[in-house]
This record gives C-alpha cells, structure tokens and sequence, in this order.
C-alpha cells in the first residue's frame, strides 16, 4: 500500500474546524498552529458572530493557510422557492469565502428523499451554473464533493468522483473543480482513474483524509482517525500527488467518540496519525 | 417514478426467512402460504438441525416455490487456509441448495478490512471459478449480490453491479449470475445501463426489494418497508423486466423494528405495501 514516501512535515496539514467541533474558532487557530499544523478549513457555523474578515486575518496571523470554506450546496429541493432559497444561501457563501480569504467553498450538493436523482443532479448543475459570474467576480471556486452513496437520499446525488468530473466538464468553468475526500471515495474501483482525469481537468482542489472504522456504527458521525481503518491512505495520496495535487491533506473528522475527548489530546493523536498513516 | 403497471396479484411475491426473522422457518412457511406468498428464500441459519431435503419439500407442500439460498460466499481472507476454509463452507451451501431445491445460492462475496480490495475481488473470482464444477454436478447456480459501498469494509469488495457484470463475463459459465437488489444499487446512475447489460448477458438470476429509509440510524438492520424511503422500486422493477427478467420479487428486510414486532401483523404490512409500491 504505502506507494509513496511518508510525509517529510507537516507543512501540508490542515485541519478541519468541525474535527475539533467542541473549540471555538479562536481556540481551533490557536492550538492548530502551536501544533505545528499549516493549515485551517473553516465551516460557517464557527464564523457566526464574528467579523469575517477579521477572523481571516486572526488566521493568518497564526501562520494558517485558509485552506476551504465548508460549505454551500444542497440546491435541489421540490420547490423552485426552495431552490432560490438555497442559492441566497450559495451567495452568502461565497462572500464569506471572499471575507475570510478561503480560495473556494466544498459543495455538499443535496439530495431530496423521493425526488429522483436524476432531477436532482440537474438542478445541482443548474444551481452551480447561477453562481458562476459571482464566483468569478469574488475570486472564489466552487469545490463539488462527491458524497458517499450511502448519503444518496438526503445529503447528495453526486456520490463517485465520475459524476463530480462529469459536472466539471459540464460545466466549463475554471470556478469548478473538487474536493475527494477519501471517506466517500475510497471503495470505488474506478478511483485511481477518476483522480487521473481529474487532474487531467486541473480541478482538483482539495483532499481530505480520515478513516473508515470496522464495525461503523453512526452514519454520520463515527469517523476514524487516520489509521484505524480499512481506508488505503497513501495509496490514495500517491493517485492525487500523480495527478498534480500539491495541496493540503485536510483532516476532516465528525465523532461523536472524539469530539467527547480531551481536545488537545485528541489534535496530538491527529498529528501522530498524520505522521504515520497520511 | 410509476414506469410499469403495479402487480396484478402476488403471484411473484417472494419473501426472505431473515424478513420474519423471529419465526422458525416452518411457521414462515405456513403464514407465507396462508398470506398469499408464492415463493420463499431460505437462510441457512433456519435449515440447523433439519433435514434439508424433507423441509424443502414441506415448502413445496404449502405451494411456496424455493427461490434461492442465502447465502454463500465470504471468499477473501489474508491466508489459504481461512480461504479453503471459506470455500468448504460455500461447497456445503451447494450441496444444501441441491437437497432443499434452490436453483441458486446468493453470494455475499466478502472483504477484509485492511486487504486491498483489488486483491479480494480476485480471491472472489478465484473461489467462485473453483466452484463451477460442483455447481455443474448439483444443477445449482451462485448468484453474486453486489453489495451498497458502506459494506465495503467487511462484508463485499463487490459493490456496484457493473463490477458484478464483470465479474459474470470474466467467469463466462452459465453456472454465475447476479442477484440485485434495490437497498444495495437504488444510487447507482449506471444502475439502469449495467441492468440492461446483465439481461444482454442473461445473468439476472434474483430481484430484491426493502426501502432506503431517511434517516438510517443502523447500517445492517434498519432497512425499511417498501414505501417507507426514497428507492424508486417501479421505476427498477421496470428496468429489471425491460432486461426479461420474470422471476420473483423478493422482499428481504433486516430491521429490529420490524423483528420487534408482531409478525403476523408485520406479514400483512409486506403484502400490502408489495401491492401498493412494488
């Protein structure tokens, strides 16, 4: 498995504000970077209350790299008031993104219980498209993260990497790319390929990492930490890094099981998994 | 979503012993037969302490006709001897599938967490293709089930039908087919296209039915009803028969919420809701 080298530093790490959920914002900067970590995705709910682009600065300040904004999406919905309801939302997104400094926003794209995906694949694409001229004007991308199938019902319709490559080349914009994130990618047998191509279509833009437990026990929210799982982590790396990523490997972890930890034990046991699994 | 016309009757309703899983298999028998059911699949767990042949023949005497085994498989393991060990076990569901009269075995083909899937998904071709004599003596069929990505860990590195097409023209016997069902491929936007092509291969040996319910809070046995989720099951069931197929449509549900409940009421609500949405 271990088909590249293992990471000299941790100049390429990122973590996830949402793996370390019981922090505030403030707190999550302050640790990351005493921890050596470089990077930092913030997801909006730690931005509420603050002045956004003030809390850009207090990021770089500690020597972060905004590394993504999490997240927009979910655009399908049965109603188009709905749907124009979850576009306002987009908008608001990306200008968050242009405030903090985040060079784009990961699409969790949505998923409607009985509306058929196939309707709801076009109303994602349609409501991307919408977006477009303000992502251009913000300087900022849209990621669509291809979702594991077994959010197929009400998270995303966009659930292999082919699908999320097939909208890039639908789309035809440099604004759109990706965001894999091994935890919804990592059974599928056309993965290798679909990282080729998409580097080939320059539209990776984020790779996230963590672990796929056996037994699993929460749908949601038992994530593991790299390492103690099944998930091929470096063969995985070695695929992106083939494919041109150079970018941060984004710890992003939901567990109920870790965010009930010591934070500052469980940001230690993260760096240590970075070190030897990523 | 409404593609085909809804059954005419119950003619091809079949029903899982694991459905009703409280039941012994001889009360599944007689309450099936009472409720208007045509067909029964057997786990192997209801056959312990029978004798295989005699029960066979008692479902035959409630009219139910045996429509497979369930289940064989778990090739892959990390040493020859857990693997000879597995393929034993599948020779004794062979046998047992001949004396019960089962035209077929369904296989949960298997996965080890930390063993590359690549190398499980040739320890499942390499198992099933040193069964095909046995199976060409006894008259009896494997049927492959690919198996929804979250069970990609443990249970299946076989997790999308395409993969089981290929692994059909790969084996090129008459002895390997595939058993679809709905929980695991509802996602899938080849699901249409790989059912066509494993009609053109002549390899749909079994149709299986439940519901995605929203939310799942258990990934093994919180399978809904049909009508309780998101699946669109007419709109399958008319991609299964546009490809010929012609046999049952089998409800197989794991659920501790059904399994707590009263069977008999919980039969009544199968046969109705495989009236109303299959």
């Amino acid at each position: 498995m271990n088909s590249v080298a293992p990471l000299p530093d941790l100049s390429r790490l990122c973590v996830h504000t949402i793996t370390t959920k019981p922090w505030p914002i403030e707190t999550s900067a302050a640790k990351f970077a005493a921890a050596g970590v470089k990077g930092i995705t913030v997801w909006r709910d730690t931005l509420a209350g603050r002045d956004i682009a003030k809390t850009g600065q207090l990021l770089r300040d500690h020597g972060l790299a905004v590394v993504s904004l999490c997240r927009g999406g979910f655009f399908p919905a049965t109603s188009a008031e709905q749907r124009a309801k979850a576009l306002d939302d987009n908008r608001r997104a990306i200008d968050e993104a242009h405030a903090l400094g985040a060079p784009h926003v990961v699409l969790v794209c949505g998923a409607v219980p009985g509306q058929s995906l196939v309707e709801s694949r076009k109303q994602i694409v349609d409501g991307i498209a919408a977006l477009l001229p303000q992502c251009a004007a913000a300087g900022v991308k849209l990621a669509i993260e291809p979702l594991h199938p077994m959010y197929a019902d009400n998270r995303s319709a966009v659930n292999t990497l082919a699908q999320a490559n097939d909208m890039v080349e639908a789309l035809r914009s440099p604004q759109v790319g990706v965001a894999a994130d091994v935890y919804h990618l990592w059974w599928d047998p056309a993965l290798e390929s679909e990282i080729a191509r998409c580097g080939r279509l320059n539209a990776l833009l984020a790779f996230h990492v963590c672990d796929w437990r056996t037994p699993t026990i929460d749908l949601l929210n038992d994530r593991g930490l790299m390492g103690e799982g099944c998930i091929p982590l470096r063969q995985i790396r070695a695929w992106v890094e083939a494919a041109g990523f150079r970018g941060f490997n984004e710890v992003e972890i939901f567990s109920h099981r870790f965010w009930a930890m010591d934070q500052d034990a469980f940001l230690g046991q993260i760096v240590s998994a970075y070190r030897q699994h990523v």
